[in-house]
This record gives C-alpha cells, sequence and structure tokens, in this order.
C-alpha cells in the first residue's frame, strides 16, 4: 500500500459540488469511480484538502488515496485522465510519506474570485467570473479595506451560519486585488477559511469598492462577530481554489 | 421601417450552429424569438454575414434585420441582452443604409483557430479550443507551409464536397500564427471562404507542423483542386469567426 497524493483541476459548473451527495454528480464521485475500475471493483476512498460548493472552480485542489497498485506516477495520471470526465484534469500525482493528509497537513490555501467588468458580458466567460453589468469599482477602497483583514482575527463575521466549526480564528496572509483586462481579480492567501468566508469577503469588499460601504467599516464589522454585519455572500462561479500549501 | 447591422458573440458548444434548422437549438433560432417578442409577435427575419456550423463560436458575426420600433440603437442593444439566452451577446448595434446587406455586402472575413498544446488540457478549455494531448507542432514549418496558401487561388482542395458554389477562387490576405502562452492560435484573414475552409487549411497546416506532411506539398495540393489531397478537416470547437469586414 501506498498514498498518492493528486494536485487536480475541475470546471465547476456541472458538479453538485466537490463532496459525495446522494443522487448528485460530483468530483469526489466521478474521481472514486474511476479509481474504483483502476482497482477491479475495490471502492476507493478520496480525501480532499476541503469542499468547494456547487460551481465552485479548482484549479489546484488536493486529494489523497491509498492505493495498492505499483504503477508509476506519471503513468498513474495518465491513466486517470483517460477515464475521468474533461471537466476533471488531473495536474500532477506524486508519491507521499503516509501521514501525508490533503485535509489535516493543510498549512494555507489561495483562492481567486473573478468579476468580469465588460459593458456587455462574454458568452464565453458566464460561467468562469461573475458579471458586474458593466460596473467597475473602486478598487483603491477595496484595497484599503482588505487591509482591515489581513491579519489574525476571529472571523466569525464572514462565516456562513450553518458551520460547526467553533474556532473561528484564522490568520489571511495576503489580500490583493488585480486588473486582468477587464476582469478583476481578488486573490486571497491565508492559513484557513472558514465556509463561504472567501464569498462572504468578495461580497463585502465589493459594497466597499461600489461605495455602498466605507472602507473603514470592515474594523466594526470583524470586531462585531456578527454574519448580519458584513455584505452579502458572492457567487460561486467567481470562485477558483487555486493553490493548496503543505 | 430601418435596417439595424447588429455584431454578436456567441460561444457555439450548445448551438446545432447558426442557421435555423426544424427542431433543433440554433442561434439564428434564439435572436429571431426574442427580435419577433420585441415586435409583439410579428415575425421578424434576420440575416447573417454567413453559418457557423455546430460548436464553432463567434466573437465578432454580424446580423442585419429591418425593423419598425423607434428604439435608439444602445437601447436596441440592451433590450436584446436582457431577453438573449446568455450564451449570445450583441455586442454593437448600429443604424446602416437601407441597402446594407450582412451577407452581400461583406468584402472579407477574419477567422482565428485555437490549439491547446499543454500536457494536461485545462478543463475550462475543453469547449473553446482544440486538445493536442501536449503536442507542440513546428509552427516554422506551418509559416512556411503558409506562404503557399496566401493570394488568389482556386481553393476547391480545402472546400467541403457537400456544397453548391460554383466559383471555388478566393483571395487569402493573411494567414498568421500566434503563440499564446500554451494555446497556438491560427489567424485567417482572406475576402470570402468556403464551406470548411479555414478548418480543412488548420488540419492541413497541422499535419505539416507535426512533421506528416512537408510544407512545399501545399503547392501540389492547392494545384490539385482536389479535397481528397489535402488534410482532415480539424474539429468545430477549435475555430472563432472573428470579425467581419463591409
Amino acid at each position: 500500500m501506498r498514498r498518492l497524493k493528486a494536485t487536480i483541476s475541475y470546471d465547476g459548473t456541472l458538479f453538485s459540488g466537490y463532496q459525495v451527495q446522494p443522487g448528485e454528480r460530483t468530483v469526489q464521485l466521478e474521481i472514486e469511480k474511476v479509481l474504483s475500475k483502476m482497482h477491479k471493483g475495490e471502492m476507493v476512498r478520496i480525501t480532499a484538502s476541503g469542499r468547494t460548493d456547487s460551481k465552485v472552480h479548482a484549479t489546484g485542489q488536493v486529494i489523497h488515496f491509498d492505493t495498492n497498485l505499483s504503477i508509476p506516477t506519471d503513468r498513474y495520471q495518465k491513466a486517470l485522465n483517460v477515464q475521468l470526465p474533461s471537466d476533471i484534469r488531473v495536474m500532477q500525482v506524486e508519491e507521499v510519506p503516509s501521514d501525508f493528509h490533503a485535509r489535516f497537513s493543510v498549512t494555507g490555501k489561495r483562492y481567486r474570485y473573478i468579476w468580469n467588468c465588460n459593458n456587455v458580458q462574454s458568452p464565453f466567460r458566464r460561467y468562469y467570473a461573475v458579471d458586474t453589468n458593466g460596473v467597475k469599482p473602486n478598487i483603491g477602497k477595496m484595497k484599503e479595506a482588505a487591509q482591515y483583514i489581513v491579519g489574525t482575527h476571529d472571523f466569525s463575521c464572514f462565516c456562513a451560519a450553518n458551520t460547526s466549526v467553533v474556532d473561528k480564528v484564522r490568520t489571511v496572509h495576503t489580500l490583493d486585488f488585480e486588473w486582468h483586462d477587464q476582469e478583476l481579480h481578488m486573490i486571497i492567501e491565508g492559513n484557513g477559511f472558514l465556509y463561504n468566508m472567501v464569498r462572504i469577503i468578495a461580497g463585502t469588499l465589493w459594497e466597499v469598492g461600489t461605495e455602498k460601504r466605507a472602507a473603514s467599516q470592515l474594523k466594526e464589522i470583524i470586531a462585531s462577530n456578527d454574519r448580519g454585519s458584513a455584505g452579502k455572500t458572492a457567487p460561486p462561479h467567481g470562485l477558483y481554489l487555486e493553490k493548496v500549501f503543505y
């Protein structure tokens, strides 16, 4: 038995999220189906760095699983890609020590959130960036607000209500904004993220960028520990899990 | 009554091509449905610069139609976009003289063909670029072969057999190749194109780039006037109608 770590990329559009749910098409289900076929019908469970919601994308999700097949890692990657649907691709497979754990060994993650600010949204971006109807936010104000978020805080204000996590203290290392032509990217890196945290931050900073809130309000929002004081949860299809650090 | 010219963009993935066909979802049908609704149920016919096949994309297709609605062009554009499905977008609407004709007034067209040469194809590009399984062609050879195509020739060799067009002489003004990261773009401009011409050129030049044919063979292929002497028709989803000139 050996443990493999795989870096995977998926277009979240046609999935009911990452995690297996009865009757739904999920990323986990599609990968486990292929692995089980490779293991002659034996069930192979995979473990990811964390879930992603329906329509959320990943360019660098990480999973691990145990296998008794002695195929070299590059051929393992190809064998998976030949059988997987084209909206999931395995970018890399590595052998790791048996105590490596895709979820518990995580030291940090990077996410990207994309808004399309073209006056007319391109039909090619409809599932991959959030259309702003031509609105171009003030990114100076978004960057100013971001400075209140960077650091170690109790982020209860940015956590969806339906969560069982008790300790809501996390560290956001960096939170940057970049224009790529007419698209605005928010890139956030931290040691861990609460449920919906990136989308609630994106939604709140969008309200700052469109001058519905002052940047300085972020200080009070964080101090409130109250989800109700923050902005709306931004739509899922603008979000990408880009990198998981170990 | 006034004549409007509209520049439209569409993601060809979910369409059975541009032109209306009974029982199929087509670009023409979707636009005519919206126009008819705007004209209180009266049928409004649109005319395009030409058809595109199933899965072929457009970033600059042009259509014209006649309307008795006196809405300003910018509001006309918005009214169409609000009602159209998100895989079609109207990029511009202009008023044109009544003798403007989207098809007969065309003086030239530009197409783009995209190959994705990444070792592992991105799930996000599966409908928008042709996967080469990591093969990177020799674009020096493709450019050399392209020089035989540029100019005025009888292009019967690059025309699908099932066509009723008699005069197969066309002028190709430019035929260039560019790398965009790991994607190879072929950009071709000419005064007109025969049925499947761009895809057959792409397929033939791909065979040159992967050294299955010599660049110099292009001279004989063109002189043969024989579709059978050229290469395979490249897949539709790599093709974009980019600009129509008038």
